[in-house]
This record gives C-alpha cells, sequence and structure tokens, in this order.
C-alpha cells in the first residue's frame, strides 16, 4: 500500500496541485494519492493543524501525510519528517504538526536534508514541488524516514499555540470557537474528555451552552434531534462540542466567527 | 475493477470527503475512488438526485455510486443499499435516488443494517465515515447487498416530488429550470422524449422557447451556432432542453433561477 | 504507467470532470486520473495555455494530458492529437496548446478523426466525454496518435496570440501580467531568460520593478526575504518575474488584475 494524503492551502484553482501529484508519480507510479483539502485559508497554520490532527487516523498505517502550509518557504526554517502511531508525517518545522506532537509517542523526527531526494534545482517558492513530493513519493515506496538526515528532538521543534478550554471556579467551562465548516456548523476546542472532567453524565442533560447572548440547553444526539432552523449542541464527529443549526446554518444564526467563546456552565 | 463514486454536499474545505475516502482505502486499498461532485448544495436532495442519474451510467457497471445528502443523519431514517443495470448505489432513505427507482428494472433493494461492516462507534452526526465509507469500501470488493440487511420494496422507499413537464391543450409544454450549471446553462426538466411527443420532427424548427419575457426560436444543434452572447436552445448533455448564451452564461442573461418557468409553444 | 491529467473549465460544482472520469474508466480501468485544474476560467484558453505549459513536464513521460476548454464545441474545428517529449496533448484545435507549439520538437501532430474510439451518439455540446474521454482512455492503453486520423502540420492549427514582453531602447523592459494564482501572487510573461538578455547577473540588485504608481527595488529569492505584508519581486515556480507580497496578497496590495504592465528598468 503507498497512500499519500496532501493537506496544504494551494486551493483547487491554479496547476499547483497538480504538479506536485506529477512529482509524486513520477517517483512512485503507484501512489495512491487523497487530497483530504486544498483549502486551507492561506497560511493557516493552525486550521491546517486541527484537520491534520483530526484525519489521519482515518487513513491506513503506514500512509504519509504531507502537510504544505509554508508561509516560510525559502527560509532556513526546517523541513522534518515524523512518525507516529504507524503513520508518516512530512511537514515545514512551523508547528503545523503541533497537536500531533503533544499526543506523545512519537517513535521518531528527522530533520530533511538529504539533497539526494530533491528535485534539482531547487526553487525557493514552490518546495511543495522541489521537496515535499519527491520525498513523499520515496517514503511512499518504504524509504526510510531515518534515510532523509539526522534526527531530531521534539524539544527542537516549533510548536504552536493552541488556545485550550478552561475551567474556572468548577461552575464555567471556558472555549472557543476553531473552526466552522463547510455547513456552518461552529466547532469548539472542547473535547468530550474535557466535557467529563467538568461535569458527570447525570449533569449533561441541563448544561447550559452560552455563545454571545444565546443560551442552548443540553447537549442533542444529533443535528435532527432539535426542530429545523432551530440551534442545539452536539458532540461532533472531531470528538468536540459543536454548535449547529439543524437544517440551517450556526454561523449565520449567531453571526459567530473563529476565535468567539463558548462557555458552557452547570445550570 | 473496483470503482467507488461520491456525490455528497461535503464541500472541498473540510477534511470530510478526504476522511470517507481514507476509511474506503481502510477496507480496500485497491479501490478508486472518484468524485462526481462534493458541491450539492447543502441538503439538497433534488440536486443530488439529478446528478447521480445523469451520471451513474458514464462508470463501468459495478460501480458502488455513494450518495450522501443526509440532512436526517443520526435520525431513525433508514440507509438502503439498491442494484440497478449493473450499478450499486448506497444511500439515505430520503428520496435522493427516487429518478432511479422511475426507471422500473431495480433488481435488488436492501435496508442497510448489518453493523458487522460499520465503524465502531457510529456516531451519530457523521454516518458518512461510520458506515457508509466502511461499507461502500466491501462492496467495492464483491461484498453482496444481500448481505447488508433485509429486503426492502420499492414501496417502502421515501419518495421526492419532482416537478414534470406537462403538455397543455396540445399547444403549450411547460417545463422548469431544475439545474444551473458553471457556464449558467440553464437546463430544464424537459427531455428530449417529451419533446419528440410534442411535436412532429418538422415542427421543431420553428418552435418557440419562452423564459419569462424572452422568446427563442427553434432547437440549435450546438451552442456555437448561435451568435457569441446570444441566446439560443439546445438538447444539452442531460438529454434535456437546456438555454443557453453561446460564450456567455444564460443564467444573467435572462436573470433566471432554479425553479423558473420555461414553456414551448408550435407557434 | 497510464497517467492522464485534465485541465479544464468545467468546475468542480457539476457532474460534468466526474462523467468523463468514468468514460476514462470504462475504456481503461486501470487509468490514474489527476487533476490539474478544472477551474480555468470558462473559456479561458489564454490561462490554459500557460497552466498545460507550466505543468506538464512534471509528469511522468508517456502521460496523457487532456485539455478542454472548447467554446467551439459542436463545431467544425478540428481536435488534435500531439506528441512532443515524450508526452501526448489531446485538445480542441483552438490554440489551447500554442505555448507548446512554440518550444519546437513536436513529434507528430494528429486530426482526431477516426469515428471508432468515439462515444455514440457524439453529443454536440459535450465532447468532453463523448470523444476527449474515450480517446483519452485508448492512448493511455498505449494505443498511438497515428491511428486516430491523418496527421496535421503545425502551420495548419491554430495560434493564440499572447503577448510577449519587450525591451525598448535597452534600458526598459515592458511586460503584463498573465495570471494570479490563489494567493495573489501577480506573475508576469517575463521569464528568467528574457530578464537575463536584459541585464546583467550584476545589474539586477539594482533592478526597478515598476507596477501602476509603485516601485520594487532587487529581486528577492523567496518570498519571506521581505517584511511580512511588503511588496517583492521574484523568479517564481514557473520560472518567471512574479511580484508577489510576503505573508499577503499582491492583487490586494496594488489592485492588479490580469493584463496590467510590470515595466522593468535598470535605474
Amino acid at each position: 500500500m503507498s497512500i499519500i494524503t496532501l493537506t496544504t492551502d494551494f486551493g483547487i484553482k491554479d496547476e499547483y496541485a497538480g504538479i506536485i501529484k506529477g512529482v509524486m508519480l513520477s517517483v512512485n507510479p503507484a501512489a495512491v494519492i487523497i487530497d483530504i483539502t486544498h483549502n486551507i485559508e492561506p497560511q493557516d497554520l493552525i486550521q491546517a493543524a486541527y484537520i491534520i490532527k483530526h484525519s489521519f487516523k482515518y487513513f491506513p498505517v503506514g500512509t504519509v501525510h504531507v502537510v504544505i502550509v509554508d508561509p516560510e518557504v525559502g527560509s532556513k526554517r526546517a523541513i522534518i519528517a515524523l512518525e507516529t502511531r504507524g503513520h508518516i508525517f512530512l511537514a515545514p518545522d512551523n508547528g503545523v504538526l503541533t497537536l500531533l506532537l503533544n499526543k506523545g509517542d512519537i517513535d521518531s523526527i528527522i530533520r530533511v536534508e538529504n539533497l539526494c531526494y530533491f528535485l534539482k534545482p531547487v526553487s525557493q517558492t514552490f518546495q511543495g514541488r522541489d521537496i515535499f513530493a519527491p520525498i513523499a513519493g520515496h517514503l511512499s515506496m518504504g524509504v526510510k524516514i531515518e534515510t532523509l538526515g539526522p534526527p531530531a528532538h521534539k524539544s527542537d521543534l516549533k510548536i504552536l499555540d493552541f488556545k485550550y478550554p478552561c475551567i474556572s471556579n468548577n461552575t464555567e467551562l471556558v472555549g472557543t470557537i476553531v473552526y466552522i465548516d463547510r455547513f456552518g456548523n461552529l466547532i469548539t476546542n472542547i473535547d468530550a474528555n474535557t466535557l467529563d472532567k467538568f461535569c458527570k453524565t447525570s449533569e449533561k442533560k441541563g448544561l447550559k451552552i452560552i455563545i454571545g447572548r444565546n443560551k442552548i440547553t443540553g447537549l442533542s444526539k444529533s443535528y435532527e434531534s432539535a426542530m429545523p432552523q432551530t440551534p442545539l449542541a452536539v458532540i461532533g464527529s472531531r470528538g468536540c462540542l459543536e454548535i449547529a443549526v439543524n437544517c440551517g446554518s450556526a454561523r449565520c444564526y449567531f453571526k459567530a466567527g473563529n476565535g468567539d467563546l463558548v462557555i458552557v456552565t452547570k445550570k
């Protein structure tokens, strides 16, 4: 099996995503290349970090995940290859893999420096094509990440600051909206575990979820358990608290944006 | 051959389409997964029904077509697998396959209930990932739809109401715009057969096609048989009457929208 | 290896791109189909010509490149197959391959007329499906282009007028913006060779690049060598002079559009 996934901010208007697939197939004609998304907002590392964290585990062990959101392309920022839980990741060392590092169990981290796998000459503006693509091609053929360069330590890597939810006074759990999907669902950084720590199962029915001046009572099991056009809170597919509107858009309903606070209280 | 097609309203900004491909490949690493579109308007069952009807037959016999437009995800709505003309379809039982049922010759309809093919746990918000994807993976490996659950009858299935063209007084054929494509072509529900019933071949040259206060005379063979920026009527690639503007957009030209009436008269 | 690339103006909302992949796989189930882009502006031959020119060489020799931007579909315009540098191209004879012809070394040009490879009946509105797709499928299986129809000569083909940069008085190099990418980078038609003819390497540091009333001094090596939100000029991934804004959009910064002049001077 030789699957490569792509998570980039290239968009799909230009030739960029197509070209890196061409380079990958030139190295490994048997590679199966799957787009996770090319529509990360330009240079939005936080968004890319969430998407790769929530996506990779649904691919077979052995998959090579390439994440190219790279505002510093052409600078001296390193490129890293990383192996964890049987998956291989290739990305600029700019923090985009932070949420994977948090999980622990990293098997190996390599600083990618072995020029023999690079396309020549290496441009300073499109290293997705000249470095990431050929290396991903080779990794998908079974090349070991250890051959790509010297080992690095987790503490050497650039780490992004993520907002994490916090519990104040044991009565309020304060999180933020970290992603808004196509349907207008507001996805928070409050994961199910944090919610479990905050309250007992028996208390969940009475939880209030506050967003702006609005209040939602209780957690729903699915979108359609609220009336059409009515807001609800649910543990969504990312395993996090999500605010939605059945058959509508919570983004429009609440005029909400990334970074907005969401407060959970027990009464 | 193990081809799976996808017709969804997931969009391509989020990780959803990528994740279901990961699940499919985890089940069947040899699956060839083709996007028909992920840009169905959110929860627009009618649009999805037309697209799958017009697309499936261009794929090889044996293809598994997955249609996920699922406003009721997490409710008790069933999921159905259906076999017709050598193709297999997997969709929520919400009417999105209605236009295939109309054609007759359904070989088999199954209510998908066999949990052994589901991802565990099954979420109530993303069954595309947890049910549709692994089942499609298994179907693409040759698993028979009969193993997925109990048989269902066509009359058990939810049916959508489509607008059909009608002939009034033998002088007017009244249809509606049911789809507007990227080029701004206005695609009606008047298919070539209905037009043949309405008038003789010799009469087609003199047909008037009325949209709003505008009138087009005769059917063209191709877009470019009208002058640039000039409207025309043509039997389009879906086999239906289509109103277009050569090198322009009929949507803009006529300020037209889905549901607008299109009237064909003989004089 | 049987790779087919697609460069079209079909967009990704409609079923069109999916359908042609279905037809290709019906002919050659082992075809690997890669989207370069489906988001060429409707009927923008110039944009498509640039994109295929800059993309094809990153794919393996033997790849079949299908370019469908075809405002004259259904007219008597020919369809051509062309072999150059080990790659095969299939496109309408409307000039969309002009930039490949300029390069010389064309091995073979064929007028596609052999009906036996066409889908029947051939529509006059979607020949991407009925002609291009099945032929590409056969080409990807090793069918020789000579079997598709009679040979044609380069001088028979329709040629598009491209704007080329020009040097005036040995002091000014005048080019135009020919493409604006997703990041808002302004890509000009001034390639590195033309720049080398215009000035010595030692002079490049002092070059002024003028766009509207703005002036940029010198060429940068990478985007991030300018301060964030600051404009710069760089030889971009297409090998052409590109105006960018580090971590920003040059399109917004300069309110620039396709066709705008860019002037390079030595002082």
